[in-house]
């Protein structure tokens, strides 16, 4: 068995649901905490010294820290009944790589590491890339301390519950001012590589992408006794906004998404007093997003009115295009030997470190491309590719 | 202060939200307990003698119990978030009209009992009513005691550990016999009152309804890289389902409501693989109701059908339309000095006994109309009318 498959074996049962065969690894819970002691454990039997930094982040070095890095990796969190590869493929393939540059006996000339970040899907705390954001100062400590799971249990009160001290969090300059150059290996999540016929590609650029808070304020009453006139029913603002995001999206070439909804009071005979519902909204270009959100909150309003909803958008986050670092891109691609290039519809801690230090991204295929669902597979020989690609990658990259 | 003063202010912090002033009073919950603790304590001081029938309803008996009985009464749990008066109102009435009776130096010639059914509003196991249907039969003890909550505990189990046996629940008709006549004190959950001017009227009838539940199977998916025509998204059938619900209502005369959903994954970033969401439809006669009922069905398929979605209709519990007994009615219209006739869209354990015993119904006026939501309201001096109008009910059947 290859070095990537035992550490696959050994990080594949850690928060898997025998349901759906799913993952549930949010940030700071019994079973992110398992895939941290597992990153931990496998990194320094693969003889890296490891240091959490005081976002949380975990760092495994060859050898020692030090300026103008070439780092690796990716993220351990899950999106709710999540895919396997997310995230995990880039950290164990990292790991993985490490292994086999010893293997061929390779000595780097500048600082390696490989990095898991924290919170990455925002699927606790709603904000994506956080470990990456709160690294670079993309979000300030105090509004990060003070996001929410929907229990209520703040980001500070949760990393501390962990062990770690939310009191030092934020942006680290020195900390980032060690990556010389970032390379993020990552499952893709569609079918652009089945089409080209490549085990592995290269990222082009990150359309832009946001997430928009909805809420529809009504008011609850009897639903077996209230005339339809009487009613201020959210559920049917709701119902109108998510058919009208759709057809926004279509319009633009872009995408549209309602996937988290939640209800008050949620009862069968009552009408809702409150919907709460989220947009995911990503296109090809800023102004294609734009032109989608503005027409979805227009019209959530006008049906609002009619139906006597108060309808209010908030932006939860928004990420403007990336356009990863050309010259390091056809290099890389040139590397593999002519590597396909390719965009791609989903954010990434890539994305975010783009905007300080020269960044790449490799992209595994991902026959079905379904992905953020129990779906989500690459075959075992593609992924070996990957490892080999990103080793050829880190080795390239750590000999100039 | 009044008796009925007394015991409204008793029970009024039972289950209460500090937050939005509504109430949460499920079936055999610490809530559910405190209410029923609350009967006990309340039906005893006044006199009257109590016990738990073999479904856990409570009876509170003025003497002894025994055959041909007048009984009235209602029930003490709650929506999710709901008011204050729907189901308390006819209990605590009740108890007061007793006290009255009693200060009226009243003798009953006929058992006398104030009953407080459990489950009536379906809110925790999915079934209305369920109380009085077990008790007349309605329902079988076996699928009552598989009945499940949201988070999977059974009605047996949930009913065991409250410290009663469900291994006994069933058909009473030992019970049911000792029923010669049942009155139902409510409040209204309409504006009817409002409009003739009334602080008290008397049920005609009870609009068919019923609850269905649709489900909405799809495809979960990365919502930031899935293309549209690539998607399976049940929200979308879902969204169309709730918009076609309320035009085939308005279209019948009807009423159609989508209150509860659920969703999974329920993830900001990922396209829902399964909606899951409650219809509850109600219509002046059963023809209207089967219409609409029939025609959301068919236009949620159809939607499917475009969508990728496959849609499943199951019908929960349904309802025929309950015309109370119309001597009774009418007898009882007239002791109040030509109180208002009017009908009710919805459910209640009176239109569950109306098939098997004499039963009516006396309505307080509510002056906004709103039910189930704790804007839920009858002012005191109706409250202390609808308990002189109950105590003139009780003393003129208990006469005869």
């Amino acid at each position: 068995m290859t070095s990537f498959e035992e550490l696959w074996r050994g990080l594949l049962p850690v928060g898997r649901s025998a349901d759906s065969g799913g993952y549930q690894r949010f940030s700071w819970t019994p079973s992110d905490a398992s895939c941290r002691e597992w990153f931990v454990s496998e990194a320094r039997s693969g003889g890296l010294t490891v240091e959490a930094d005081r976002n949380g982040n975990q760092w495994a070095w060859w050898g020692a820290s030090g300026p103008d890095a070439v780092v690796t990796g990716s993220h351990l969190d899950s999106v709710p009944d999540g895919g396997a590869f997310d995230g995990p493929l880039g950290v164990v393939s990292s790991l993985a790589a490490v292994r086999l540059l010893k293997a061929r006996g390779f000595v780097p000339r500048r600082p390696l590491a490989v990095v898991n970040f924290v919170e990455e899907e925002g699927a606790r705390f709603g904000m994506p890339c956080l470990g990456s954001r709160l690294m670079s100062g993309a979000v300030s400590p105090g509004h990060a301390r003070e996001l929410r799971d929907p229990s209520g249990v703040t980001w500070a009160a949760a990393m501390d519950s962990a062990g770690l001290d939310a009191s030092g969090i934020g942006a680290d300059p020195s900390r980032l001012g060690m990556i010389g150059t970032f390379v993020e290996l990552h499952v893709e999540q569609g079918r652009g590589l089945v089409e080209s016929g490549s085990a592995v590609g290269v990222a082009s650029a990150i359309w832009p992408h946001g997430r928009w808070r909805f809420e529809f304020a009504g008011e609850a009453n009897h639903a077996g006794t209230t005339r339809l006139v009487d009613r201020r029913d959210p559920m049917l603002t709701f119902a109108a906004t998510v058919l009208g995001a759709r057809e926004q999206a279509a319009l633009a070439g872009a995408l549209a998404t309602f996937g988290r909804v939640s209800v008050e009071p949620n009862g069968t005979n009552a009408i809702a007093s409150f919907v709460r519902a989220w947009l995911d909204s990503r296109a090809p270009d800023a102004s294609s997003l734009a032109t989608v959100v503005e027409a979805v909150t227009s019209l959530a309003a006008e049906r609002g009115d009619r139906d006597g909803v108060k309808v209010t958008v908030t932006a939860e986050s928004t990420t403007p295009v990336v356009e990863f670092n050309a010259s390091l891109r056809d290099e890389l691609a040139a590397l593999l030997g002519a590597a396909p290039i390719l965009p791609t519809g989903a954010g990434h801690d890539a994305g975010v470190l783009s905007a300080h230090v020269p960044t790449a991204m490799l992209f595994v295929r991902n026959p079905t491309g379904v992905s953020h669902a129990p779906g989500e597979f690459a075959t075992t020989d593609d992924c070996l590719a990957g490892v080999e690609a990103l080793a050829d990658v880190l080795q390239h990259l750590a000999t100039r």
